[in-house]
């Protein structure tokens, strides 16, 4: 398998299916630091350096804490204008120096394949936060942990799962990332529905097709939503030309409770990598829906936390000590 | 009593007498560790999540650095621009996930009431380190135990206080909550020096001449001073349609050692929210003071860091365990 | 010698030999804790407050990093516009407001000793970080620690070292702090290649002739890179008028391997205060000097945290404290 201790998190597609299973495996095991059962201090003097040279609170916040929540410290930086990557420095120079100040790095860029270049010339393990259009891997990972822990209830898993995707699946990679991810497992229905103009990129339905499972690409909702899972997504509008091209795409796939009840399974778990667009004109997911059990957006964000905990934990090869580090929690906690 | 544990804290109006006597209680129980005469972990591993969505170093920075005299982490989070609201998402939805990432928040935000919208998502306590005009409770509470500890000496306390507000009182919300604090308290006498189109707003003035206070609103300094606090404030330029029209009232209600000489009781403690505006147009406070037993302006913003704790050992749950968790200070100190 | 503890760091004319050697001597103790051999908690619950009111990713990295590796907590503010600064605070104010939520503050600030200012406010030590034009004294003790570690093991030392600097004698401040500290040994030669109009200023050249050491000043490469250490600057083109002004003289000398090979001596040491340009028109140190041992860049870099340890534990007086503090480290770690 994999050799995960020391290795860097560039992209979905350096997992196999062992490598997914060991890093959900571990994921599990930090549910009870994360709820506050108690905690650990594994990492208890190592220092994480958060490098955001874009914008991101959810993930930026959730690599942080996840890091704390193992007893590490947290560098951060945020934004490219506070960093000597404006005065002409490679990012191999700044991977060389910045590494010499961390045990780990957790790296968000906004070009493509940065965060790779980044990592040839740290000395430390390098997780992509997020490279542009490329990849987001960590996002896939929450995604799929969150479809297992959500089907493992009706005794369900992610074989044989049947799934949709819905929203713009030309823009959105998690949704790519998701889908090359489901190819490790078999006998997946996937139904994508999007716009024409915002439909999945074909390199990304070979993957699924390859893997033997069935694609079905429409621009309807009625019919399409029986499934175990919808997957929903935000118009990015920031990888559209203009905010008046994304706009005639805004709100097309509104979900809402009635939708949810005149076209869905009784259990159909409704996923969304956040934030969702609650304004008037988007609308992706209704506020009508906040009370369904399921609805598992919050808990899929929650995942993020047990999904970089687990990659702290096997880059920083400490997986097998957990238990050790435990340690009561002696506040109040309503988790 | 009110319960603390769990509990977010929102606004002054919350209070009871009892609540208030509770807090600058445990309040006083912090100052060997903010002193540095000993420190406390009783929060070890525990998670801040500091969010300030508008711009202030100093109230930022105190509530980072009190979570840290308890002994926990912090994240924090600077500026709207680096948030998922830009793209539409509700603050119930950014605290519901957020909060999963948190064991206690302190949130300042521009918006008025944003802080308690927020709070309805969030899992965990919520701190308002300020929403807009609206309230400011921390810089309240730490304004009465400031003027507590300082009525100390002269075996003065809250009631029967003699105390003159003055300035910007319109804007400052720091005298609208310090004020509807002293309705809490006996036979409070408030002098209110301002501009006329600067005094005080009626609703402020109704809450203390309800509690039977004696209110004289006046534009004199000249007889005026002679009381047991001074409460100078700072022109809120940033609450006026223009600079232009802030300008028109800076500098009017300057103290100066001189003016403190002649118009103030010995003992006259002088008080100020901070940052105090030293620019020769404003010069609230004159340097002159700061040689003045009397100027309590700094002691004011270390309490700040007192109050927090406080309010951090409460909302969590703590506030009896301290001394289980002292340990020695082992590093140079000259506090 | 000059007692640390309790002082400030504000510029390298307050050390004199004696204080150096103790600083450089603590720098090496260190080295351990930064390796992650073992660790250090010596500062365990001690607060840094890291302020930098001008951009620095590196250093502000680096001077968190350091806090971290002995334990403590940092808190951190970037960019001037997060301050109270931009309300009329003075610094004097910032500093006894800041200081009280601090044990040590490490301070960057783009107007000439402005640091030094804030210090006199300050009731904790106050650590240089850069003040503009003027100095950056960490910069300076970890070149002249580099320089010392990279010329042991041939054997020789900072007295009767043979160097040239190179670039933008001018504004790069780096290269006028070091000539400082070396105008403190003995029978230096120090050779200044850098543009007519970028020359090193006279009161540096005086310093170090004053001192008894030979200075050349130069406009060629060639004939002038036989010595023990390359000092490599950027032009720094925030100080020019225009970028077109800076472009005049960027790339002039620009050092690759074919003239390192033609012109230095077999060991001669390249160094470089960081980030390097490595645009094209610029080019300062060729990406094809990285293999080469003795580019000793970013071990420069790496010391940076080993000086700015140093100075806390001065500071701090815990520097005969660190073994008592280490425990071992429990996670991967390939430095």
């Amino acid at each position: 398998m994999m050799k995960f201790e020391g290795s860097h998190i560039l992209s979905v597609s350096q997992f196999d299916r062992d490598a997914i299973s060991r890093i959900l495996e571990i994921s599990s095991l930090m549910a009870p630091y994360a709820m506050r059962k108690k905690r650990c201090t594994v990492l208890d003097g190592a220092i994480l350096n958060n490098l955001f040279f874009e914008p991101s609170t959810r993930t930026r916040v959730s690599f942080g804490a996840a890091f704390n929540l193992l007893g590490g410290f947290v560098r951060e930086t945020v934004g490219e204008e506070n960093s000597s990557l404006s005065k002409g420095e490679s990012l191999f120079d700044t991977a060389r120096v910045i590494s010499g100040y961390s045990d780990v790095i957790a790296m968000r860029h906004p070009k493509m394949h940065s965060v790779e270049e980044f990592s040839k010339g740290s000395s430390v393990p390098v997780i992509n936060g997020g490279d542009g259009a490329n990849e987001h891997p960590t996002q896939a990972l929450l995604d799929l942990f969150t479809i297992k822990s959500e089907m493992a209830p009706f005794n369900k898993n992610l074989d044989n799962l049947n799934i949709t995707l819905m929203g713009d699946l030309k823009h959105g990679r998690t949704v790519h990332s998701l889908s090359k991810l489901l190819s490790l497992y078999k006998n997946v229905k996937v139904t994508m529905i999007s716009p024409d103009a915002l439909q999945m990129p074909d390199g990304v339905i070979s993957t699924l097709t390859n893997a033997g499972h069935e694609v079905i690409q429409t621009d309807k909702i009625e019919g399409n939503l029986a499934c175990d899972v919808i997957y929903q997504t935000r118009i990015q509008q920031e990888r559209f030309a203009s905010k008046d091209e994304a706009d005639l795409y805004r709100g097309h796939f509104s979900l809402n409770k009635e939708t949810y009840l005149q076209y869905c399974k009784e259990n159909t778990v409704i996923m969304h990598p956040l934030p969702r667009d609650s304004r008037p004109d988007a609308n992706e997911l209704d506020n009508d829906l906040n009370d369904l059990d399921n609805l598992a957006i919050f808990r899929q964000a929650q995942n993020g936390v047990l999904v970089r905990m687990a990659l702290f934990a096997l880059t920083l090869g400490v997986e097998n000590n957990l238990t050790k580090f435990e340690k009561p929690v002696t506040w109040h906690t309503a988790k």
